[in-house]
């Protein structure tokens, strides 16, 4: 690229100039407002210096460090401590580089390390070096997304992943779409936990009355039952599911937009009780209302049926209100239950309603040519939600919203009201454009990490990552099932493992009340002592009326077989006394 | 940090362990699936050459290049020549490392410079390398904003963060906030301009014939004018002004949760003309509708005209509507006017309604002890809208929203149902659980780049950026006073500094509508001009009924008086012949 601005080359652009500007050079000083205006203030050789030195910390310290094995997952401190330790008050001096650079490596150090091989807490893990070089591309680049002219290249790599992502679903005659800023499934439950046991065990220590053991105990199970269904919403309580709800109900009432909920009829959408509360915050937030929101019962392995929602969609007709959609889960947080998609496609063609697939999690497995059977039906759907971001690592965040339809759906539901004008502009191929398809004015670049990783990897890469996490998984659950005193909860059908751990004092109790009751404490306390030794993290919670119990996740490649092997003996060791 | 990780150090968990593992080093290897599951797969030594030899080039092309002045802002390509240069499409197999590596170099080579000192196209520009550090740090931790457990360190400082920026809008008591996906500001035009443009001028070199001409420029007049009212949107369109919107209503109509909009009287909500469209996308949205949005004048400098605001309150509430919002703007997109808040305020006093401030752009004002009476009364909104990687340069996105209410309201209107159990749990403290306040389940730390940047640079760094990116403007603004052909739009009040430019051929023309009409086809080809030749980046639109004029943003430090200069030299080396 050689340098053909010419501000500081002796100067064609003054020669046409016709201000009175001095010849450069000898420009004397300007002062408005006290300010000194002549020359850059930010000082570019002390911002590289300090670039310079931060650099290797940042890829010693966040890279290479926090995913090595041989490191820990985290190091615990309470918020008390961490407040202390990282200074956090904002004054009005600032600081000198060697602070700043002591403040990134205490960042780093306290934070935990969401790409170390023993992480498996969340439905994301894993690094990826090519995501991770094409994260730092664009966050040196800072782009907006919105038109050609200041993001070509992230338009257009966008652009080509999800053609190639539609093409993936089945939609044979393409589609449209948008990467939206999205969700991450997390649990509340578990720093919750923290808190109560530790009060539990304050308790136990001053008073040893077993009375108020078991009072808190039944209350912890009260308030993790509830947080359990808080916890629900993560499964799709994203901006992409927002986007179907908004779309969905367009495509039904285009008045919406205009005129409003309060001029239209009832609307009544369904989801699976699995995740009932994601579709409810989506519900409460475009003006539908929770109550809105129709409960399908899902069976034993978590998948919704049918039957029941077609109960359900013929109760909402009964009552003379309007059913638009249903959200069925491809890939459930919990269970990593798949919805039956084909049966609730002929529920929504004999119905009329849009139908939705939340495949944030699940969508990965539509990458492996032998596991794609678990999401049969999806290209029968209107629109898709799937996260790169988490089976496929594409790094936090990278959501796709797609649609099947071809109209220009989400531009006209988007859009802010003058579109259709677009439409009569020969010139201009809107399809860049894509900001009016958002309800954002603009976007981070997310889909390019995604296409770096891609280019790299190719499609077999991705497969090949797919399969073995799934093999993985099907390791694990044989060993448990090999093992003392570790119990499945279910045969996975995806990388979600779950699974219960009985210390030897309760080999011998028979099932029953107490038994469970005394199951249900053995999970926090493994895990606390766990992050508070740094080895591992792996997430638990309970479920309907199921005690809590471990739900191991599979994704990163960096995982073998032998951290499968530690991660049960881990848990042994952890909670054989309890 | 010492290594704790047992698994890899022989190893006291296989002895606690009862399960029949065999020795370490010696395990065979297991196939499950076909697939080996012995060690990880991903080779972290390939991954490590690559990451050592794609640093280089990001730091030397996307950071240190990305913003000399001496080096071009952009590199035009059309999308069709872009994409033949960046072989988009995504195969079966990878691609090898240097195939990569030059991805990526082509990848920066045709982005767009945000943070070239010669870019002033958006609301956002310049690089601080604090910033930046904080980013590269977050991409390679790749948290996810929701429990202390998970993020403790990026918790902290986004709780710090928010605390300091409510004691810097004055709200005495505290409050409450979170950082929100955000928006950018942008502009549709400039591209769907070029294309227009560019087939003005076929039609003008085939047929020379002028009616043609002119009926294009009207065509061309027509469309902008809808484009500019588009683009508008943009100026708070963003989701915390979403969140706004719903907190007001859910603070007016509890219900509005449960029920939903349709079982509620007909809300309106009150924004200014210069805004109509960003909250027009919201209320979309959030199924309130557009038409419920009534919009209220502005005076000739773009402020809310207040008399005007309360007969649009009266006219709403004659209607047997319920008016339950007002959005303020304080600075707004294309002029960077100031809605006055103290007068706002006194009518939502009277009326009782929930004041929103949109202060994305014009918040930055508030670290500046000179420039904060722009912002006066601000301390009475109910909620505000402020985006610190604009004009504080905190790199995208970093997007407060932040509530006067000490209730818990972000909580119990965006929490999934249950969240009055939350409020009868004494053990725990719940504001260390943002995630439930959020209507996405998780975000990104967008607040630790800016807590580390204001760590090192304090709030004093932050005083004088501020205060010289405004005296910058002042100069800019006297530069074209002193200067023949170009003419301020008015005054500024903040960093917008909007101008025409009149070629020499237009000088004498006396002005008319048909000064104006050759007059607005100016600006247009100037920036195509400086786009092809990469020199710089301003933007320009036509505004309600003035012709297309450009509009300079003056943020970064790095930008001299020198530049201000440049600027106004090259746009008349531009734009002389026409």
């Amino acid at each position: 690229m050689a340098p053909t601005n010419e501000r500081q080359m002796n100067d064609t652009s003054s020669k046409a100039s016709e201000s009175p500007a001095e010849p450069k050079g000898k420009r004397p000083p300007v002062l408005v407002d006290g300010v000194t205006l002549n020359g850059p203030t930010l000082d570019i050789r002390e911002a590289e210096s300090f670039l310079r030195e931060a650099m290797p910390i940042v890829m010693e310290e966040a890279v290479w460090k926090a995913t090595d094995v041989k490191e820990k997952v985290c190091e615990w401190r309470s918020p008390e401590q961490l407040k202390d330790l990282l200074d956090l008050e904002l004054r009005e001096g600032g600081e000198a580089h060697p602070q700043i650079l002591q403040r990134c490596r205490d960042a780093i150090r306290y934070s935990v390390k969401t790409g170390h091989p023993l992480f498996f807490n969340q439905l994301y893990a894993g690094m990826d070096p090519y995501s991770l070089v094409g994260r730092f591309i664009t966050e040196a680049i800072n782009p907006s997304l919105y038109t050609y002219e200041v993001a070509p290249v992230f338009l257009l790599t966008e652009e080509a992943v999800l053609k190639k992502m539609i093409e993936i679903i089945g939609w044979q005659d393409g589609g449209d779409g948008i990467f939206s800023p999205g969700m991450e499934t997390t649990q509340t439950d578990i720093f919750l936990s923290f808190f109560i046991i530790l009060f539990s065990f304050i308790f136990i220590f001053f008073f040893i009355i077993f009375f108020i053991f078991f009072f808190i105990l039944h209350l912890l199970h009260h308030l993790l039952t509830v947080i359990e269904r808080l916890s629900l919403c993560s499964a799709g309580g994203s901006v992409s599911n927002m986007y179907a709800v908004n779309v969905a109900r367009y495509h039904h009432c285009p008045d919406v937009k205009v005129l409003g909920l309060s001029a239209l009829p009832r609307l009544v959408m369904f989801t699976s009780q699995e995740c009932h509360y994601s579709v409810s915050k989506a519900a409460a937030f475009l003006g539908i209302g929770t109550n809105n929101v129709y409960v399908i019962p899902s069976d034993k392995r978590g998948k919704m049926i049918p039957a029941e929602f077609e109960k359900q969609v013929q109760r909402a007709k009964d009552e003379g209100a309007l059913p638009f959609m249903v959200n069925a889960t491809a890939g459930t947080t919990v269970l990593g239950a798949f919805d039956p998609l084909e049966e609730i496609a002929d529920i929504c063609e004999r119905h009329n309603l849009w139908m939705h697939v939340d495949a944030c999690w699940g969508g990965g497995a539509l990458m492996s040519k032998k596991h794609r059977y678990l999401l049969q039906g999806i290209h029968r759907a209107n629109s898709v939600a799937w996260n790169p971001h988490k089976m496929l690592m594409a790094g936090l965040q990278c959501c796709a919203f797609m649609v099947r339809d071809k109209t220009n759906l989400l531009q006209r539901c988007h859009s802010a009201q003058a579109s259709y004008l677009f439409q009569q502009d020969k010139f201009y191929d809107v399809s860049y454009d894509t900001g009016d398809k958002s309800i954002q004015c603009s976007r981070k670049p997310d889909a390019f990490k995604f296409w770096l990783m891609w280019k790299a990897i190719g499609t077999k890469g991705l497969e090949e990552r797919v399969d073995r996490a799934l093999a993985m998984a099907r390791y694990l659950a044989e060993e448990i099932k090999k093992r003392d005193g570790f119990r499945l909860v279910m045969e996975p059908e995806y990388t979600n493992v779950c699974f219960w751990y009985i210390p030897p004092s309760l080999r011998d109790t028979a099932d029953g009340p107490e038994f469970w009751r005394k199951v249900h404490a053995v999970a926090p306390v493994v895990k606390e002592r766990m992050m508070k030794e740094g080895s591992m993290m792996v997430g638990y919670q309970p479920h309907g009326d199921k005690a809590n119990f471990f739900r191991q996740i599979i994704i990163s490649p960096q995982v073998s077989r032998e951290d499968m092997d530690f991660l049960l003996d881990q848990i042994h060791s952890l909670g054989m006394d309890l």
